[in-house]
């Protein structure tokens, strides 16, 4: 059996060794409380800033002290909101995008449905670009803030949060963006930018699960969602989690040095298992904005089939990927993603994300090249859209990408 | 130099190095989303579910999915007291004591100051106890929830809070325990309680900092405080924190192993810790209710000194032991717990937590009462109300023990 293949990258990564050892002393060793007076607790404070650091420097924040350990990248974007509305109580509306994560559109619909808040959706086009008109048609000094995604987790696609973050200043909105998916796979720079609020999870760039930050702009009115001790000074209370905040630091220390790696041989690993998929099959096509996307990520729908069926085979031949998102798993309805694009019904239920990472490996391209095509072909022979030659007339289904 | 001495179990614990080898996997190797399809995830899963019948086995509880895991007690505790709320709209009155923790005190004030919420604060006596008699005084149909901790972290005082329970459900609140400080030093039995929710501490039971859990009876009307994906039965939205659960689950079942340790070889060596300070300092006494105390704390308020220095001291002897919570350390004031009980200030300045665990040793109980009276007559020679022979008539500073 050839080593397994781990092409879901967005999904969740693996603990990068030197993470994990950074981590160790900490569980058995140093293991005091960072609030403690005595010599047990000294070294871990010291080392929760040195984290600290290391995630400032990631993002290009101005200021250590803007980085707020979280659970989770969920956690930092209920977080943002929350604290939004309530420390701005003038404004009661929030813009945010069609294809956000659950974690910014479950708390929008409770916030509608609940605490009478106006969330103004923002459509995409069939590419999963921004529909900047209907941006602008929203902002207004009722809104409190405005939160879009820097990356799309399906698609990779990429918002111009930069441009769109100076657009809610003018309109004295707060802005936050959901970059659980970019940070470690774009430089940032978030000193200069008008970027209030922004949330990543450690998982997503290998550092364990259960550890995320919310970047807060110095100035900006907040109100923590935790209350309790004094801890990231009064703005989320609960002891340190020190053993993921250390591997956190570590993994932004070793994503910035990665940072042109991502951008060059990921990208170009990318880029070969796309063409090498279009090139060897039929009626599948590329979702979302190829020109302005996440290096690693590629999302394929391929027509006539169902993506659980796709990943069913992929994993009996050791190949890991994922059909949407895995916070949304389990559903039978094609992505609220796919949906936001317009992809036809037939062709949303067969597409398949590719997410890679710095471990991905020539020979791990290969192997989805060599296998793919027969999955396809042989999924193809049981759908009733099949015919002997290639999809049946079926209108209905015509691809909106040729 | 000798070992050093770590008498601060309370503040946290050493991760057991069984707890570690159980989550080390789970970093590089079964590293996988325990949402994803595919096979990285599917033993992920399962090792997510082991964890919480591990914990429902510590808690006594009847079904494994009451068992919520959260990031830390502090998000199970605020989690609890705005879910009673959002549920129970009729009902805009809690009950608490004034010895909570502040991941309790903190929420109770904004509901106050923000929400319009109504919080009964019941008093204790000296000894910590709680004053019943207010108790019940304060219960109406109006109370959402009642909010009691188990056992006090500075002092290690039980409340009854399987009674209090009971009285709290003759009013239809419902009734929440933080039982971070209990949980793995007392056996329980929650299938058979009247407790509706209970907050507890991976690390306060040598699991890793950064997870925690609600235990929440079947049946009992809830709202999440983090939302987006489907986790945790959609009660606690977030990419599960797999090593720290995995984690944390091993602890369980290692405490209910140690229970019987717990309360006969760790209460053993604090009583003799207790009595041989008691016997060679004078002007201390212990704090709290003795006789319905945690088997591992002991806090003893020495008069006329300060308690940072007799850490400050302890420290370089080696001996980590704490001045009442370490989540409030750093201010100047006496604890509110030691105010709550009217301990004089000069005996509540000078209050001194020591709390054990299974891995404390009679040696470590030597060491400490080797020190100890030579600290205590150093600080005191020092001491503005101390003269030559004894403190100086000082009435006003009169203990409340003799």
């Amino acid at each position: 059996m050839n080593a397994p293949v781990y092409l879901d990258n967005n999904a969740t990564t693996r603990v990068d060794p030197a993470v994990l050892a950074e981590m160790l002393p900490f569980f058995t060793e140093l293991f005091g409380n960072p609030s403690s007076m005595h010599h047990y607790a000294a070294g871990v404070a010291e080392a929760v800033q040195l984290a600290r650091r290391q995630v400032q420097s990631l993002l290009g924040a101005k200021h250590d002290s803007e980085i707020i350990f979280t659970s989770c990248g969920t956690e930092a974007n209920n977080t943002a909101l929350y604290s939004a509305l309530a420390a701005n109580p003038g404004r009661r509306e929030i813009i945010t995008s069609v294809v956000e994560h659950p974690a910014i559109l479950a708390v929008c619909e409770h916030l509608e449905k609940n605490e009478g808040v106006t969330v103004h959706r923002i459509p995409v086009d069939a590419k999963g670009r921004l529909e900047i008109g209907a941006y602008q048609a929203a902002l207004s000094d009722k809104v409190a803030i405005v939160s879009f995604m820097s990356a799309n987790n399906e698609t990779g696609t990429l918002f111009p949060v930069e441009e769109l973050a100076v657009m809610a200043k003018e309109v004295g909105a707060l802005f936050h963006t959901d970059a659980v998916q970019a940070v470690g796979k774009l430089p940032m720079n978030l000193a200069d930018s008008a970027i209030d609020m922004l949330s990543l999870s450690g998982h997503k760039l290998h550092a364990p699960k259960g550890v995320g930050a919310l970047y807060l702009k110095r100035g900006t009115r907040f109100r923590p969602l935790l209350r309790g001790g004094h801890q990231e000074r009064g703005r989320r209370a609960g002891t340190e989690n020190v053993t993921g905040i250390v591997g956190l630091g570590k993994a932004a220390e070793l994503a910035q040095a990665a940072m042109e790696h991502e951008n060059t041989v990921v990208r170009t690993l990318r880029d070969r298992l796309q063409t090498g998929i279009l090139q060897s099959i039929s009626h599948c096509f590329v979702t979302g904005d190829i020109e302005h996307r996440l290096p690693n990520t590629v999302n394929i729908a391929f027509e006539y089939i169902e993506g659980e069926a796709i990943l069913l085979l992929l994993s009996r031949a050791g190949i890991a990927a994922s059909s949407g998102s895995a916070c949304t798993s389990g559903s039978l309805e094609p992505s609220h993603v796919m949906r936001a694009m317009n992809i036809p019904y037939t062709a949303a239920h067969g597409s398949t994300r590719f997410s890679l990472s710095r471990d991905t490996t020539d020979a791990d391209v290969d192997r989805v090249l060599a296998v793919m095509p027969e999955i396809i072909a042989r999924l193809r022979q049981l759908s009733p859209y099949w015919g002997k030659d290639g999809p049946k007339a079926t209108p209905d289904f015509a691809p909106a990408y040729a």
